[in-house]
This record gives C-alpha cells, structure tokens and sequence, in this order.
C-alpha cells in the first residue's frame, strides 16, 4: 500500500492539491477498497488522504464501528463528524453530505483549499455538496483518474483475488463446453441442441455458470454475455434468455465474475460443424489474439498494440475501426482494458490515451480481439486476462481457444 | 411508468427546473432503472426527460445499439451526441462528459437553464462536468431525491420482481435453518455445531445462501450478514467467515438478495437450549415487529411507527435510540426502509423525514427491530419486507420467527 499512498501524493502535487477526498456509497466503492486491506462491511463513508500523510477512514453509523476498526486505517468516526447533529439540522443530503465533508476535511488539518474528489456516488447530491462547500472556499478537481493511476499496478493481495476470480471464469467457460460437447442436435428442427430432454437454452448455460460461481464464492453484479449467432454479431448484446442455441452457429460468452476483484474472459463456441465464413473468422481472431500476446510488453502502448491488431484484420481482408471508422461489421472495438476491482480500469487501448494507455509491469488487463458480421449472423470473440510482470505477460485464463466443444473435454 | 413521468414532471415544476438529467454508469442504475421497462445491458448512458415530455436514452456505443432499441424509449444514438469527436477532442473524462450531456439536452430542445441532476457517478467526473456545463448557463438541482420519491410506489413489474428475490430469501433462510437443525452440537467442544464431520462454520451457510440464490437467477451484489454471537451484538458486523458456529448463541442472518431489484429479510437463529436474555429479547422482537405490522397502514409516517416500537421496547426495560440517543445496548436503529432498485431507498422512518417519511399504498419496505447487547454477546433481529396495498400490509417474507431452527422444518 506505500508505494501506492507515494503515488497519490505525487500526483497530488502536481495537481495542486493538499489533499485527496474519496466518496463512497459502501466500502465496495472501486476508489476506496483500492486504500483497504480487504473487504469490509461499510455503508455510506469516505477516506481523507492529505498529501504526504496517512488516509482516515470516515463512517456514518456506530453499528459499523468493529467494520471499520478491521481495516487498521486512522478512523473519523461518526461523533467526530458530528453525523446526528448534521442528520438532524439538515436532513437533505447534499448540505447533510457538505458538513460530514467538512468536517472530515476539517480533523485531517486541511483548510479550505484544492482537492483531488473521488470515489462516487448520487450525481445530484455530489454536485450539489461540492458547490456548498465551494462556497466556503473548497476547490475541486477531479481525481478518480489520479486513484485509477494508482490502482493501475496490482498489490499481491489484489492480484491474488483477481487469479481467484479467473480460475472461476475458466471453470465457468468449461462447464459451458461440457454442456455444449452433451447436447444432442435435432436435425429436423433446424439444428437446435437438446439436452436432458430439454431444448439448451441461453438461460440455462446462465444458471450453470451462476452455479460455478456461486460454489466458488463470486458474484456477476454486471451480469454476462451469453449471445447466439445474431445476437453475438454485436458486442455487447447479452443474449436473450429464452433463445435456443443451434448447431453451426457461433456462441459468445463472455463472463466477468467478482470476489473482492474482477475477471474477465470470452470464449465464442460452435456446436456441429461452423459455416465457412465463421470458421474462417475464428482463426483470424486466433491470430490477433497471439499477435496481441506477442506484442504486449512493458512500455509499450496500448494503442500501438490496437494498431497491429487492426493491420492484421485489415490485411485478411476485414474492416478496422482505422480502416472504417463507425464500422459495424469486421473488428469494430478496443483490444482490451485493465481489470481490477472494476471490470474496466487502466491501462487502456485508446489512440488519446496519455501514461494511463501505456502497458507497465504490474498491470492486469484483457486482450480481446473479435470479427463481427450481423448480417453473415456471427459473432468471434476471443478474450484473454493477462498479468504484465517482469517475466513477461502471464495468461490468467490459459483454456482451449477452440470453437468446437468436444476439443474442450 | 405514466404515473411516473407524471410524478417527475410534478416535481421538476416545483423545484423550477426544466428537465430532469440521468447520469448513469450502466443501465443498472437506480435512478435510469426506474425508466426502463426491464432489464438491458448498457454501460455508460443518460437519460433527459424535459417536463412534460417524453424521456430519451443516450448510449455511447453503436456495439449496444440493439439493447438500446430493446427498452422503446426515445433513443439519443452516438452519432446524434457526437462520441466519437468529443472522445477525441476531450480525452478526459469530465470535460468529455460535459460535451456528451450538453449535446443531449440540446437535442432534446433545451437551452441552458435549470435542470434537476440524478443518477450516479464518479464524484470528481461530476463535478467537474457540472462546472463546465455552468460556465455555459446551466444551473444544477439535486436531482436523486426528485427520482427516489418517484421511485417509491412500486409498478407492477417491479412488484413482481421484489416478490421473486422475497421468495429465494425465504429458501434461503430455510436453507439455513435446515442446516442448523441438523447439526450436531459437539458438547466437548463449547457446544460447537458440526455437520457431515465438519465444524459449522459462516462461510459453509454463506456458500449454502450462495448456491440458492444462484439456483434462482440471483445475485447478493452487497452481500449478507451472518453473524454470530458477539459479532451480531453490532447490527452491521458482517461475520467473519471462519467463526465456528456454537449452541446456545444467537445467530443473526439476513440477506438482501437482487434479480433487478433487491429483497431483504432477516431472521435469527439459535441451535440449542437460548440463554434466558436472549430468548426474553427474541420474545420482546417478536412482540415490536407484531406492532409495527399492526401500525403500518397508509398516510401513517414511519417515524410515528419507530416511536411506537420504542415505547414498547422501553417498556419492557430495554435502551433504545429515543430514551438514551446513542445507545449501543437495546434498540439501536431505525425501524426500516424501502427496498426496490436499491436495498436502501422511500419510505425512511427518521424523525426529519418528510413525505418521503409517509407509509402510501405502493410502497415496499422492511420491519425490522432488533436488540442487541455486545456484553452479553447477543444480537436479534427479525425483518419482514411488506408491501402496502389498498387491502392493507402484506408480508412477502412469510417465515417463521423461531429462534429454534428445528421449529422451520
């Protein structure tokens, strides 16, 4: 955690700020749990960090004081924010939220001055807080880039949850396989598979990854992507849940499961033979994504690594988003983005990305090339979560990259 | 959803606003939830309603154009808010979401003006775009409040959606109760429980919650409390995995479990012969929550209900928040909240409340007293989630109260 605490501190001198302010709604705010040394149980709070010294942890309610002591961070607890007298003498949240504040900043040693915000919360109430407390003399910049910058380099422990998070998703995409590899195909009815006397279904892989993850303790607070043919011939369709899944067509699925940290990893499946054009796609992406591996190394940016993804789509004969901008057939998104205790974070893929698009030792992040074609009604998606260390880029997701289900078992 | 966009359209001529804006990092969100007609998968959107008018969905990639379609709302595409020229002309994120939301309102025929703010954000990104969007004559209303009390009465669907996360509650806590029962109390051990030859432990109950959430399409994106003994002595202590579960202790488990939108219900446990304190609390909880059920009707407020159980609670010799503010031992909280798209939202039961304060036919919320006492390493609390119809209250957590987990089976 120290070399993270420097990293904020710099950045907030170069920010002009004594000080940086986090707002959370829990303690799962992404810009908290990156200062807390594992996972508590907290309501509304915020975190003070004065530049140079030691983070204080706010909360509301005596009810959460053995919560927040577990955290072993310097405490304002609620009698020293005064929080009755604030819920009693404002009982609208934005002058509620102005005084705690306030007061936070106040028993840190702060005076009015430029602070770094972070952390969320309700748009309104933020705006609204943030404009009385202007009025006393706060100025504010936006700083959940600053603690994105810092959570960008895994701590051991986080990388340790992300692992766990990505041995489940591998878990999860096997048990798609096996069931895929099971189902009987019903040839008379335009190929639908039939499992266990049932017709598959996109909700029934849904419960049977639920299950996976429920059994390893993770929870899909974002849900998945589960998209058939026509419906995985655009990124982010989820799939619909009634939707029978039929041989020779491809099948997207993607998972981003969360313990305390995420994972995020896609396999696209065909059960039966696949049709020329998408078994053609799936080697192309196959290629990108091995090219992607390659080419991922420290200081390298993640857009250049965009760039030789795109030549190599471009020159097997697919549109690019450089080759055709706005496209919506070919390859039409970003290679990959970090992961951590949000689903996307740094580093990113963007040709505007500054030091937060530049690939370093210690980031976590996907590469997920993919060939779309709605109207040919597929969709290949093929996506890997990666961990940058001084030996190289390590696969957190080492699984088949195979269409066929029956090569999975 | 007329009654709805009627409620807002009220409300925005009362605070003197144009239009309400919605800033949501995904269509998850609670206050853009309320004007979906289900569920779709959206990361970063905005939804403008102009008084009087008919709501729009802004989405910022053409990838989710069809989950977009899929809500029949009014759509603001990419293309019409110009994404891709401000994600490159202004790579940051405040300045890039100050063009994005002032592009939206002036495609839905708004000049600069006052305009009510909900949703949720990253704080500083907020904040930050709020003050360019000021610099060109907008003026900012906290706007959550506006959305949550619109939120208050239930729609049909949502109802039905509250009552299938109630029901997997409900098999979740038999579950718990089954397990319970069926442990065998090792007497050699300070009464620990074990099943199958393994110590009974809060991880294995937190794995069984799990797996039956799971099996019903649910998710605990906030979590649960299990929490034994001293750690149910303060209401918001989580429970610490590992706790080995004994006889004779109180066990405290409530879980608030959400499809698209959450349940929440509490009951409590205890294997074995109850120490007299804790069976007389159990006793005066069961009397507090028979009186809250009795107290709850329509245009009565929430704060007069807490008084009620307060009373009661003092009478039988018990602290509670009105005879000794502060107070770690007794009846420490409020009496409850609604439940809806978040776990926590209308109706509140505090004494500042307003109309936000008043029990109406469409709201759902929890009953939920407790006592606890660290010293004596006890917590009980029983929380029914009810609904107030024309008909009167009706539970959707019909259990049983026991603390006896062989009285569930």
């Amino acid at each position: 955690m120290r070399p993270r605490l420097a990293a904020i501190s710099a950045g907030l001198d170069e920010l002009g700020c004594t000080a940086l302010l986090v707002l959370a709604a829990s303690a799962q705010d992404t810009d908290l749990a990156a200062f807390l040394p594992g996972p508590v149980h907290l309501g509304e709070c915020l975190l003070v960090l004065p530049r140079g010294g030691e983070p204080r942890l706010g909360f509301m309610t005596d009810m959460e004081r053995h919560e927040a002591a577990a955290t072993g961070l310097g405490l304002l607890a609620p009698e020293e924010l005064d929080v009755s007298r604030w819920a009693s003498d404002f009982p609208e949240p934005a002058p509620f939220l102005a005084q705690v504040a306030g007061r936070a900043l106040d028993h840190c040693g702060l005076a009015p001055g430029r602070v770094a915000l972070a952390g969320h919360g309700q748009a309104g109430v933020i705006q609204g807080a943030c404009a009385l407390l202007a009025a006393q003399g706060w100025t504010w910049v936006p700083g959940n880039a600053l603690v994105l910058a810092a959570r960008k380099r895994k701590e051991p422990a986080e990388l340790a949850g992300i692992r766990e998070a990505a041995a489940a998703a591998g878990d999860a995409l096997r048990s798609v396989a096996r069931l895929l590899a099971a189902a009987n195909v019903q040839s008379g009815n335009g190929g639908e598979l039939w499992l266990a006397g049932e017709r598959l279904t996109v909700a029934r892989l849904r419960a049977e990854i639920a299950s996976v993850f429920a059994g390893r303790g993770l929870e899909q607070p974002r849900g998945n992507i589960i998209a058939p043919a026509e419906e995985g011939g655009v990124p982010h369709s989820a799939g619909t849940p009634d939707r029978v899944l039929r041989a020779g067509e491809s099948l997207v699925v993607d998972v981003f499961p969360r313990g305390r940290l995420f994972a995020d990893c896609t396999r696209t499946f065909c059960a039966g033979d696949p049709p020329e054009a998408l078994a053609r796609a799936h080697a192309a992406v196959r290629d990108a994504l091995a090219e992607a591996h390659l080419r991922s190394a420290p200081g390298v940016r993640g857009w250049d690594v965009q760039e030789a993804v795109c030549a190599r789509f471009a020159a097997a004969g697919y549109p690019t988003p450089i080759s055709e901008p706005g496209n919506t057939r070919g390859y039409v998104h970003n290679l990959g983005h970090g992961v951590g205790f949000d689903v996307h974070e740094f580093p990113i893929f963007k040709k505007t990305s500054g030091a937060e698009g530049v690939l370093r030792e210690g980031d976590v992040f996907t590469l997920e090339p993919g060939l779309y074609d709605p109207a040919e009604r597929y969709g290949v998606r093929l996506e890997d979560l990666v961990h940058l260390d001084a030996e190289g880029l390590e696969s957190l997701t080492p699984l088949p990259y195979d269409l066929d289900p029956r090569a999975w078992t």
